[in-house]
């Protein structure tokens, strides 16, 4: 017999699934819920099935949006001379944070890891190369994550940018090697910025 | 501007709210389940709401059911002359997983804090002593937690039944096993040299 009532074990069990999120979390989220109001309850569900209904990649960046393009895009005070390329959407929002920059994004989509079977055209590479030559971007900066997936990345892309008119560059090293850009603290990456080199 | 699209921030906020997950889980856990599968999504969601339809308190014991009873009331092999008082639904888990105790429970819904504004009446203390009566009970284990109001309602609940013939007992305080004695708080130094025993 399982301890808890079925549903209460499905919803241990679903929490579990999260990443973060371990057994004793997932328990003590569960009862907090089942404790709390019916509002919040609904509330979570209902932004869990909003957000896999309505946000989708934006066409030029591939930043998250719930329109055609994101709101970065298509803020005419950014800098649509310099692309700042990152792997994923969730890169955005530490960069955002440092305040130091004011171009555009791309997002790849991930990193090439062909041991893992990701290769260049699983990223969104090709659309790169293409925006880069369409948009006549003056400078290409690659802040992809400083370890081995992130750097092999930054590398293909500079060769595969290097017979363009466009600056290529990438973020300084003072980003701890090994780690993960999303949790990098605003100095770190405001600092990293500043000192970007070309590659 | 906010750095992400309106729906991923409230799938943040509303994540945020949830014991456990701070600004940064919380953004991970969106991004996870904007990647994931939507089946995954719907099954949280779902998951979310049944355990707020269906779930209530066994009108026995207290514990969360999603029948009148709980499983553990209406387990027949179960010894139904002893309770365990414990102060959540949560409590019962890990007492359970110790497959030391085979009577029934009684769970408060919380522990006398004064201060707090919580009162024996709102507690389901009258509750504990109808029911010792009514059903005959022998023994009383309680198993508030091991700090000041759990042992404020230890002390207040054996007060209630000290004229009734059942026998109340409460979990013995000590050591951790496995734990490290060079690294035990005075207190519960204090207890388990107060508890010590005959070897």
């Amino acid at each position: 017999m399982a301890t808890y009532a079925r549903p209460v074990e499905r919803l241990i069990t679903e929490l579990s699934k999260l990443p973060t999120i371990g057994p004793k979390s997932a328990q003590r989220i569960a009862f907090h819920i089942i404790r709390g109001r019916p509002d919040d309850a609904r509330a979570l569900a209902d932004a869990l099935r909003e957000v896999k209904e309505r946000i989708g990649p934006c066409r030029r960046c591939f930043n998250l949006t719930e329109a055609e393009e994101c709101g970065i895009c298509t803020d005419v005070r950014r800098d649509s001379s310099v692309l700042c390329v990152v792997e994923d959407p969730y890169d955005i929002g530490p960069i955002e944070r440092t305040g130091e920059y004011r171009g555009l994004y791309h997002v790849l989509g991930g990193a090439l890891s062909p041991l893992d079977g990701i290769e260049p055209e699983d990223l969104r590479i090709a659309e790169l190369v293409e925006r880069v030559g369409r948009e006549g971007v003056k400078e290409v900066v690659i802040a992809t994550n400083p370890n081995t997936t992130g750097e092999a990345t930054a590398l293909f892309i500079a060769h595969e940018l290097k017979d363009m008119p466009v600056r290529v560059t990438a973020l300084a090293s003072g980003l701890p090697v090994g780690g993960d850009l999303e949790y990098a603290d605003e100095v770190t990456l405001g600092r990293a910025f500043a000192g970007r080199r070309e590659i």
